[in-house]
């Protein structure tokens, strides 16, 4: 038996799935791709995901993988899936790996892009894929406390409720918060080498509350400091979320 | 009894709708406008659009009038209709004209954008927002092609079935198409005094004929020339359509 690993990246829209993870009852983005592998090779293949995103959350370039006794080739594996999956899951692209790959485990980082709509009077079109903000966000005091995130931190105080992990040190590489070419469309960017559940929606939340001038950079570092959930804004909602990559190291995914 | 008539322009994700005009069972645009004002005001008002837009069309920039004895102003109702609007339609201005201004009648010019994905593998994110086309699409012939729709002619080859018209004869002031910065996407942009039903949609059907290379500059001037809808390529489907903009003479909308 020769068993081949296949590395895909997916871009998905996440608005009708509850998230990446395989549920018992709910449409989620692994379950949809697991169920059209076993519609190509005729037997259950499980799907390997980078980390899963939370119900209503995009992704342009999760990765995954999977392991399978196959003579198909990536791109046939590629052709086959896009013909089987909904409109709203795409295989970008689809390479056999060496046989140690592992989409979890060998993940080196990963970078978020949260979209804010920042205009008195919302967008009909793309409402889907940004949180809309009406009053006006003071940017320069949001890039003041972004900054702050950046290097190794406990990011206890911008956790999700109930998740249960060995750690919550994690290292920031870059955050920062960009313009969309003066449409009122801002991108919160951030690369770390992992993320906390909702750490990134905990993050914006609090961001905007320094935006609005509720807070402040120094409130938001005393935030950070803290470790305490409780100190932190929000969560902000889930369809401004994107996971835009996930970063290897080059010899990981050599086939 | 004092009569105001206000303009509002409108933006809209046409995808779950009927199009605009009001119909007796399904969802539509103009439907939803007028109930909601229905809501604000007590009775029912008739809101008077610059045009049809079909179903899954959007718009960027749908003008319509409305006429209402009422102590409201403009942005009172801007306010209240968005409060009561479905999020897929948002009013985005709102101001009080004179009398006699009319969205239909006064319209000068109107601009359709049409957008195209043109990649091998399609998009998840926004995919309900462009038509995608696999093979590549060779843009000079498409231009060319294009240039030849510039001024006045008879769009009669261009005109959906059953569209009862007292003349087809149209004027076509800008025509082009362009790349959105190396993406893969590709909008082409038409204003003209008026257009005929489905007019940019089988133009843009006909176009991609062009530039998947099964016809050409010659053949698509013939087609127009023709004025015989069966010589015109396939009906672009709805989802890359938007209505962005109705120009009107500055003195029609002074209030």
């Amino acid at each position: 038996m020769t068993l081949k690993n296949f590395k895909i990246t997916i871009e998905y829209d996440g608005s009708n799935f509850h998230g990446w993870q395989r549920q018992k009852h709910d449409r989620t983005i692994q379950a949809e791709i697991e169920e059209a592998l076993a519609n190509i090779v005729g037997h259950r293949v499980a799907v390997i995901g980078s980390g899963r995103t939370d119900a209503g959350v995009h992704a342009l370039g999760q990765v995954a993988n999977f392991r399978c006794d196959t003579r198909l080739n990536a791109t046939v594996f590629q052709k086959a899936l896009n013909s089987l999956l909904p409109d709203a899951i795409v295989v970008k692209t689809c390479q056999q790996v060496q046989a140690a790959f592992h989409a979890r485990y060998d993940a080196k980082s990963k970078t978020y892009r949260y979209r804010i709509y920042n205009h008195p009077v919302p967008v009909a079109v793309n409402r889907q894929y940004a949180w809309h903000i009406r009053r006006p966000l003071d940017l320069k005091s949001m890039r003041a406390a972004a900054e702050v995130l950046i290097g190794r931190h406990d990011f206890g105080a911008f956790e999700g409720a109930g998740s249960p992990r060995s750690h919550t040190i994690r290292h920031v590489f870059r955050a920062h918060l960009i313009e969309e070419n003066k449409t009122g469309y801002l991108a919160f960017e951030i690369e770390a080498n992992g993320f906390l559940r909702f750490m990134v929606r905990n993050i914006v939340g609090t961001l905007v509350q320094v935006g609005c001038g509720k807070s402040s950079m120094k409130i938001f570092a005393n935030i950070l400091h803290s470790k305490d959930r409780r100190q932190a804004g929000a969560t902000a909602p889930p369809q401004g979320l994107f996971l835009v990559k996930v970063s290897y190291d080059e010899n990981a995914c050599s086939s």
